[in-house]
């Protein structure tokens, strides 16, 4: 018997069930794999034997497939576990390489973020140090974007898509009124400002909202925002402002809320940017300001796909699969841009050992010169990702996805 | 020349501009309108003598009268203006039929809510007074569907649909995690608590999510929810809530958030009681707690409208030209339920006195005897609100909507 493992890591998103299905896909197609099994909540499935067989569930190019291709949210759950090193705890290795070998497994495939890579690169040192035949591969998947490697990871495209879209319906909102009125919209990305970003792909030929966009990238001044504020409000009446929930200022702490609210917090909690904004333009510019954050619907939202990050998703878990047959281990999936327009990729295998320790940022000739906006580059590369829509059945008035959460006992 | 002069009044949502569409057709069709007038800002549109032509912009079935159908805001824009009684400022009156006068004038429109009814009423009953053949004809609208004399309101199902899609994806986010977790989900609604019930929609074969509802029509008490949570994590553990922004306790306060909270603000504030609720579900069964707020994205995600709401809309709109034609005048298009399955409806004009005046709460015997879900007969009320999906073009990966703000100089 040779067999694969698959499992899915980090938080959920619009596309990494379109991976799942790719690595589903890869290995039914390549006629090389007898039984494709997948690990219940991550590399703790595995550690736990918690296997469910997929191949007969989702058979390639099948209503259910096509189905799970679309489904947001993580089908076979997820876990935030973070791999010791073999020094720290070897009995992790042993009970994952018992595992895997009972289950006569040829390749284990982890889906996720940078913690999922630092796993996967543990887990091949790990087998070759021992000399396992077993071989491993990541496949890419966060919607902040902030992996190295690779030119933009599968999840963002849908996130930024949502954004966008849900941008534009925002300023379609406060077209209404003649009153002067500031609209804040808080965007996730704590480090990155790739989502934040986004939000100007809502900019068309009637509307230029938002006017003001503000990143994690650049040290963040009240006094600066307020000016920029100010100069906006001179020009029109209702101005939108997209903003990262990362934003920092010149001493790199994060803008949270006031001191009342960071009292009702024990650490420094990543929400409230958009409602310590509001609070200053209310007090300081006596404007009528409202704030609205996006919040988890940015990654779940897969009513608004993008079809083009679902495809390139599901084409990242089948060349995992491929890569591997050609007998690779201990890389990721990963993706290069051979050109904005048209918009051209081509794939490749991205070296471990960074992916789990760097952080892409918006490089700083992508943003304006102000730092209140972003640059044409960054438009360019961002334009191509959104495109493309993912038809979705609908039932009873509801995106019809696939059934989840049964296996993860919920 | 016979001439009609529409407006739109109050918030935006997903369905006012199918209402607006709903006018125009039916004043070219009827072969007896020269022109239609929109007046920019609502009322006082009319009072500055702001108006377009909109026949020639949007004929029937043209293109852009079916982009105007499926683009969510208020395409003429929208006043908060109170009108007051002819006794207070006869001035107002005066300036109004005047204008009305010289653009000769067969039949104003106005399409809004409770307060946009009670302008109509004011309206009609003063040229009656004043012996005028100009004639007045409401067409409703809210998201909060909370109008008498009328089955439902234009723009709640679109706002339902939404609300039901969202917390279908919020289900799948909550699936993936082993670890305990409740998610609070904040929804409109500050008397009725129509839109929150919208969110049971979203339960299916394998989602039960939410897995409780608090509307505002039941008076809200901490340890009943707290007692309530407990028991449903005993049976599992991913626990999603959805609570309506109105909720207030025992002595109708709203349940704002903490003191601390409530120091930032001058006056009760109608946001925050998910936060509230998180803060209090940690620090009670300290317990992962999150909550998101669906705000403004409720009544403008046009990219997810119920297409049987935005072609109810629309019927309205066309109602409301005929029975002015037919000689009536003081009135609001209304519908009524002939049957929930199969779904049917009949159209009639509703009394405009108690419009204004009241509200419309879900009935007692809708929720669920212990006040913390929903029962049938609501579920069989809101079933067929959002069925149908409304095609939306996409262009460069984002809903192609009509041009909005041009008119309003935004």
């Amino acid at each position: 018997m040779k067999n694969v493992i698959v499992a899915q890591s980090g938080g959920p998103t619009a596309a990494i069930n379109a991976s799942l299905a790719g690595v589903i896909r890869g290995a039914a197609e390549s006629g090389k794999i007898d039984r494709i099994y997948g690990a219940v909540y991550g590399i703790t499935g595995v550690i736990d034997e918690k296997l469910v067989e997929l191949g007969s569930r989702f058979p390639a190019e099948s209503e259910a497939w096509k189905r799970l291709y679309g489904t947001p949210s993580s089908y076979l759950g997820s876990c935030r576990f973070r791999m010791p090193s073999p020094e720290e705890d070897p009995s992790v290795y042993e009970k994952v390489f018992a595992v895997l070998e009972k289950y006569e497994t040829e390749a284990f495939f982890y889906i996720g973020g940078n913690d999922s890579m630092d796993t996967i690169a543990k887990l091949a040192a790990y087998g070759k140090e021992k000399g396992s035949s077993i071989r491993f591969a990541g496949v890419p998947k966060t919607i902040d974007n902030d992996l190295v490697h690779i030119d933009h990871t599968p999840g963002y495209g849908s996130a930024a898509k949502y954004i966008a879209a849900t941008m534009l319906e925002i300023a379609h909102d406060t077209y209404v009124y003649r009153k002067p009125c500031v609209t804040i919209v808080e965007i996730m990305g704590r480090n990155a400002g790739w989502l934040t970003a986004a939000a100007a792909l809502a900019r068309n030929e009637y509307n230029d909202a938002p006017q003001l966009i503000y990143l994690p990238e650049v040290p963040f001044s009240g006094t600066k925002f307020l000016e920029d504020l100010k100069k906006q409000l001179e020009k029109k009446h209702n101005i939108v402002v997209a903003v990262s929930e990362g934003i920092r200022d010149e001493k790199g702490n994060y803008i949270t809320s006031s001191d009342a609210v960071n009292d009702l917090f024990s650490h420094a909690q990543l929400s409230g940017v958009g409602k310590t904004l509001e609070q200053l333009v209310k007090k300081e510019l006596g404007v009528k300001c409202r704030s609205v954050e996006l919040n988890i619907l940015q990654r779940c939202a897969a009513h608004i796909s993008s079809a083009a990050d679902l495809r390139e998703s599901e084409q990242l878990g089948r060349a995992a699969v491929g890569y591997v047959l050609e007998g690779n281990t201990g890389f990721m999936s990963a993706l290069e841009r051979v050109s904005d327009a048209p918009y051209e990729i081509s794939f490749n295998m991205a070296e471990l050992s960074e992916i789990a320790n760097l952080e892409k940022s918006i490089p700083a000739d992508w943003i304006s010169p102000e730092g209140n906006d972003v640059g044409e580059k960054l438009m360019a590369y961002m334009r191509p990702l959104i495109e493309g829509e993912v038809p979705v059945a609908f039932r009873n008035g509801l995106p019809e996805y696939e059934s989840i959460g049964h296996l993860t006992g919920l």
